[in-house]
C-alpha cells in the first residue's frame, strides 16, 4: 500500500534559494501558539469535559461541507454520506460503508486545501503512514475510531495539545452563551471566548425574524416593539457578550452596502417588518443603516467588527430544502466596496477607537479596492488571506495583491474560520507556511533583510491576530 | 541567418527541481493521442480525400483571426494581408508579398501564443530552422509550398500524422451536415463528428433569423410556425446530429442569463419574433430561456451541452461591415455566473444526467464563481483552460486559481478550438507543457506524489476530454 | 545600527537559471537616459535655476501621499506631520520630530513599493547606509540636509545626473505654461515639456467650473459663450500647448464612458453648465462626448490622447474637507471598457493618426479588455504597468497578465507619474529590473531567444516610451 509522506518541508519554495530561508522562517513560527480569534467550533464541546467527537465519519464527513460538497459534485448523494435529512428520511446510517465510499473517492481531494488539511490530521493527530484509498480504509477507520475513543482526544486535552492560546466562537445575539458559562464555571483555564453576530435580528429577509425579535426581546429583558427598544436591546446583548469575553462582532451581508437612514426610517421599516410587510428593499437598506450602527456601537463598547459580505447562501435550493443551510452551496458574488463603504467610512473610519475587519470572496477586490482602502483609513483592518476557499493558493494570492499595498500592519494574520476541531492545526500550520513563502521570496529578491522578515513571520503567526482582535 | 530553435524541454519551469518532473510528466503524455472535443477545422477539409491547403498564406494567414488581428493592430491594412471584402473590393492578391509583410513584422508575435503555434508549425510540420524574418521570408515560402502539394499533406494524412483519435467540429442547427455524411460514406476511418451548435436559430437577433427559421422547417420536415413546432423541430434536428456521431451542443451567448418562461410568454415572443417585432428584452429573455430548454433536451438525450458567454461579438463595426464577422473584434465583458445561472442550475444542475460545461473569458470569475460553481454542482464542469485567447500564462493562472477548489475531475482537459487544423498538435502540445508545469510544482513541494501526478497528468491530456464530452 | 544593503541584483529572480539572465537584461539597460512622459513635477523647480527642495521633510513626507497615507493608516494624524490643513489651522513646524515620527515608523514601508523606493534614494542619493529608524533618524537628517544644501542638489543638475532625455509635466487646460517659457527663456537645455490637461475644464462637475471658464476665456483670447467657443478656445490651447513643446493630452474620468452628442445637445448642456444648472447626468454625458472630441482634435493634431478613468478622488471627506485633495484617499472602481469605449473607438480607433493610451486601476481588466482591445484596434495602446500603485508586483502581473495578447508593440513602457522627482531614477530603475525578471523567464523557458529579448529590453525601458509619446 502506498505511503503517506508529510515531508517537514513540504509546500515551500521548491528551489535552493528561497527554501532555506523558508524553512528558517517556518521553523521560527510552527510552534507559536495558536490565536484563533473566527471559527465556528461549537461551544458545547468544551463545555462538556468529556464530549466525544464520535466516529471518524461523525467528525470528519458529516460535519465538514469542503469534504461532502466535492463527493456531491461527482454524483454521490448527501444520502449515502450520511448527511441528515431535515424532513428525518432515511440516509445512509452505516458509518464504515460511509467511509468505505469516502476512502474510495479520496483522489478527488489530490491537489486541494481540503486533501492538504486531511493529510495533515490523519498522520500528525491519527498516526495514519499509509495513504487513504479504498484498500487502506477500513484500517485507517479502525486506527481513528481506536484513538477517538482514548482521553487524549477530549476536547479540552487537545486544546492544550494543539497549543491554542485562546479560540473565539461565533454566536447569535440571541444566544444565552450557555456552554460560554458552562466552561467558565467548570473552573477549566481554557480560554475561550464568544463572538457577537447579530444577523439573524439584523436581516429582516430571516425565515423566522419575527421569531428571533421575540427571542431578543426574553434574553435582553427589553421588551423590542420599536426601533429605539431594538436598538437598546442590541447594546444590552453586547454588553453582555463582553462580560462573557467577547471582543468582537460579526456580519455577514449580501454586500457592503451602507448607508444612514434618518430616525423616522429606520423606525419606519422596523414598524413595516414588525407587521411582516418589510419590502426587499427596506431589508436591504435596513442592514446597510444597521452595520452603520454598529460601527458606532463599536466606537463606543470597543468590540472589534467584522464584515463578510459576498455570499450567495445556499445557491442550490434542491440541497438547501432536503438539507438545510450551509451545505456547501454558498457561491460568492462579485463585491463592490468603494462606494458602498462610503458612508460608514465617511463617518467611522477615521475614528482610532474602531477597527473594521474586512473579509472578501472577491480576489479582484485585492488590489483594486481592499489594499487601498486599509492603505490609508485608521479604522479598517484586512481580514485573513481568502474567506471561504481557505486555499493554498489563495493564500499566496491574498499576500501578492495586498500586502505591498496595505501594509503588514494594516492586516491581521490568520483566521482559521472552521467548525472542525480538530483541522485546526493544519490550518495554521499550512498558513505559517504559505507566509514563510511570501517572506522568503522578499528576503532572497533582497526586498527586506532576514531579520527584518523574522519580524513580520511572528507578527503573521501571532502577533497581528492577537493586537487586531484585542486578544492580550 | 538565427536558427529557429525549439528544445524538447522549452516552457518548462526554468529551475532544476521542477523542470526534471515536468520534463518526466511531459514525455509520459507527449505522445497520447489527440482528443479535439470542440473546435472549428471545416469538415469539408476531411470530405475531399484530396483538399489541399492552397498556398503559405492560405494556411498561416488568412484564416486565422490571432495573427491578421495583430499585424492590423500595428497599422497593416487587412486588404493588404488578403483578407476578400464583403464587397469584393480589391485586396492583396500576390501571396509572396503578403507573407513578406507577415515576415518582416513576425517580431509582433515574440513572447505570444500565437508565436509559440506558429514557431512549432514551422518547425516541426515543415522543417523550417530558421528564424522567419524579411531575409528568410521567401526561402521559407518555398520549403512550406514545397510541402503543401506532397500527398503527406493532405488533411486526412496529418490527421493520422497528429495522432488525432477524434476531432468534433461545431455546426449550424441547419446543417445537413452534408461533408459528415460524405466522410462517413468514404469509408474513411477517421472519427470526425459534429455539434449542435443552435444561436442562429435561437438568437432572435440574428440578422437573418426569419431565413433561419425558414432553413430550419426544411432541413428539419417540421414546419416551424410556432414555440411547439420549434421546439419539435430542434429536437429533430438533435436527434439528426445524434444519430451523425454528435456527443455535444453547444451554446454562446452575451450573457448566461438564464429565465424559464411560461409556455404562453415563450409563444408570444415568438410570435413577435417571427413578426419581426421583438424587442431587445424579448431576445435576451428568450435565450435564458432556450439554454433551460436545451439543458433539458441534453436531459432527456444525453447530449453534452457546452455554454460560452461573456463575448461581444463584432466590437469594430467598421472591419465587420468591410470584412464580415470573426475579425479578430470579439471582446470579453465581466461576466456574471452566479445569478445568472442559479434558474438552469436549480431546475438541472442536480441532475447527473446533464453534463454543462462552462467556457469562460472573465479570469475574475475563476476563483469567485466558476470553481466553487463546479465544485458543487454535479451537472457542472469546467471548459478548457482559457477560451478565446488560448494564451500559455492564461492556462497557467486558469490551473491556479481553479484546480484547488473546483478539483480536477470537474473539469475537462484541453480544448484547441480552432479552426485551423495544422495548429492543432501545437495547442495540445502547449497544454500538455503547462499541465505538466502545474503538476511539477504540486510534487516538488509534496502536495501529491509522483505517482499522483502522472495519473492526473494523463486525464488532463487525455482522459478527461473523453470522458467530459463522452466520446469512447 | 543595521547597515542598509541594496545589492547590485536585488529583486531580480533569486533562482540561479533566470538570475544571470536578468541580470544581464538588466545591466544592458540600467544606464539608458529615462524618458519621463507622464508625470506630476512642478515645472516651476527647472524654471529656477537655484530652486532648493527644503529639508528633508519637505522633500519626502510633505509632497508624498504614498508616505503620509501609510503613516495616516496606522494612526498618525496628518497635522503631526506638517501636512498643511486648508483652514490654516495649526500643524507640526519641526520638522526634526516629523522625520522621528516618520523613522520610528519606517518598518511600514516594509515590503511596500514606498519603502523600495525610499531604500534607493537614501542609499544612492544621499549616501545613506545605515536603515533608517528612531536611532539613526536625526543623524540620516543631518546628512540629507547637508547634501541638499549642496549645488549638485539643484534640480537641474540632478535632471542631468538622472540622465533624463525628456520629462513631460501635467498642466491645466488654462495654463499660460510661464514656468515652461521661463525654462526656454533661460537657456538651460533639459528637455521639459507641458501636458494638455483640460479636465477641470471639461468636466462641468469641478467645483469652480464657471471660474475656469472665464479663465480659459481669458487665457485663450476666445470669448467662450458657448458650446463652439469653448471647441475653439480649447483648439487655441492645444495649438498653444503644441508650440510649447507638448506631444500629449491627459484626460482623467471616474469612468471611460463615451458617446457623441448632437451639436444642440452638447451646445443645451454646456448652456446649462453656464448658467449651474447642469445635472450630474449632463456631466456624464458631456465628459463621455468630451473625450470623442479630444480623440478627433488628437486626429486632427496629433497629440497623443491619454485616458485614465476609475478613480473615486477624495474618497476620505474630512481628509478632502481638512487637507484638500490628492492626499492619498483616491480609491480605484471597478472599471468597464469594452462597451464604454466603443463610440470612440468606432469613430476614430481604426484612424492610425490617432494614439490612444489607456490607463487603469483595474487589475481585472488586463487580460479580460484591456488586453484584447489593444490588441486589435490601431489607435489603443497600453500605459504603464500598473498606474497608482505603481507596485512591485503589480508590475509582474501586468507583464504576465497583458503582453502576450496585446503585443509589446501596442504598449508604451514605463510612466514613473511622479511629483517626487529625486524618486524617478528609483521608480525606472525598479521597472527596468521588472522587465528583466519578465523577459528573463521568457528567454530560460525557451520562449523567445536572447537577442530577442535584448531587443525587447530597450524597447520597454527607452524605445516604445519615446515613440507612443513621439518623443524623438
Amino acid at each position: 500500500m502506498p505511503a503517506l509522506h508529510l515531508p517537514h518541508d513540504r509546500y515551500l519554495h521548491p528551489d535552493p534559494v528561497r527554501k532555506p530561508i523558508a524553512l528558517a522562517l517556518y521553523e521560527q513560527v510552527a510552534d507559536l501558539p495558536l490565536i484563533c480569534p473566527h471559527g465556528h467550533v461549537d461551544p458545547r464541546v468544551f463545555a462538556d469535559p468529556d464530549y466525544s467527537f464520535g466516529s471518524p465519519v461523525d467528525l470528519f464527513i458529516i460535519p465538514d461541507h469542503y469534504i461532502f460538497r466535492m463527493l456531491y459534485s461527482q454524483g454521490i448523494p448527501l444520502e449515502s454520506l450520511g448527511i441528515p435529512r431535515r424532513d428525518g428520511g432515511p440516509v445512509e446510517q452505516d458509518h464504515r460503508r460511509i467511509w468505505q465510499i469516502f476512502a474510495e473517492h479520496y483522489h478527488l481531494f489530490r491537489g486541494t486545501p481540503t486533501g492538504m488539511w486531511l493529510n495533515h490530521e490523519l498522520h500528525d493527530l491519527f498516526g495514519v503512514r499509509q495513504r487513504l484509498d479504498g484498500d487502506s480504509a477500513q484500517a485507517i477507520y479502525d486506527q481513528i475510531q481506536e484513538r477517538l475513543a482514548t482521553p487524549e482526544f477530549r476536547p479540552r486535552r487537545l486544546y492544550r495539545r494543539f497549543n491554542i492560546q485562546v479560540l473565539c466562537t461565533t454566536d447569535p445575539a440571541t444566544s444565552t452563551l450557555e456552554h460560554h458559562q458552562a466552561i467558565r464555571d467548570s473552573g477549566w483555564d481554557g480560554d475561550i471566548r464568544p463572538t457577537f453576530r447579530p444577523d439573524g435580528v439584523v436581516n429582516l429577509e430571516t425565515p423566522d425574524w419575527q421569531a428571533q425579535i421575540q427571542e431578543l426581546s426574553r434574553v435582553s429583558g427589553v421588551d423590542v416593539h420599536s426601533y429605539a427598544t431594538f436598538i437598546q436591546a442590541l447594546e444590552e446583548r453586547r454588553a453582555f457578550f463582553k462580560r462573557m469575553g467577547a471582543t468582537a462582532t460579526d456580519h455577514a451581508a449580501r454586500t457592503p452596502y451602507t448607508e444612514e437612514l434618518s430616525p423616522r426610517e429606520a423606525e419606519a421599516i422596523f414598524q413595516r417588518a414588525l407587521q411582516g410587510e418589510a419590502s426587499q428593499e427596506d431589508a436591504t437598506r435596513f442592514t446597510g443603516h444597521m452595520l452603520m450602527e454598529m460601527a458606532r456601537m463599536s466606537v463606543e463598547d470597543g468590540l472589534v467588527m467584522q464584515l463578510h459580505p459576498g455570499a450567495f447562501r445556499d445557491h442550490n435550493r434542491l440541497i438547501y430544502e432536503r438539507f438545510g443551510p450551509n451545505m456547501g452551496g454558498d457561491i460568492p458574488l462579485a463585491t463592490e466596496y468603494t462606494r458602498n463603504l462610503r458612508p460608514l467610512l465617511n463617518r467611522y473610519g477615521n475614528d482610532p477607537r474602531l477597527t473594521l475587519i474586512l473579509f472578501t470572496l472577491d480576489e479582484s477586490t485585492y488590489s483594486r479596492e481592499l489594499a487601498p482602502l486599509a492603505g490609508h483609513y485608521p479604522a479598517l483592518k484586512l481580514g485573513p488571506p481568502w474567506w471561504f476557499h481557505d486555499s493554498w493558493e489563495g493564500m499566496a494570492r491574498f499576500r501578492q495583491r495586498v500586502m505591498e499595498t496595505a501594509g503588514l500592519h494594516n492586516t491581521v494574520g490568520f483566521n482559521d474560520d472552521t467548525r472542525a476541531f480538530p483541522s485546526i492545526p493544519a490550518r495554521h500550520d499550512l498558513a505559517r507556511r504559505a507566509d514563510a513563502n511570501w517572506l522568503a521570496d522578499l528576503v532572497a529578491r533582497h526586498v527586506v533583510a532576514m531579520d527584518e522578515a523574522q519580524e513580520m513571520a511572528t507578527l503573521l503567526a501571532y502577533g497581528l491576530a492577537k493586537q487586531g482582535y484585542k486578544l492580550g
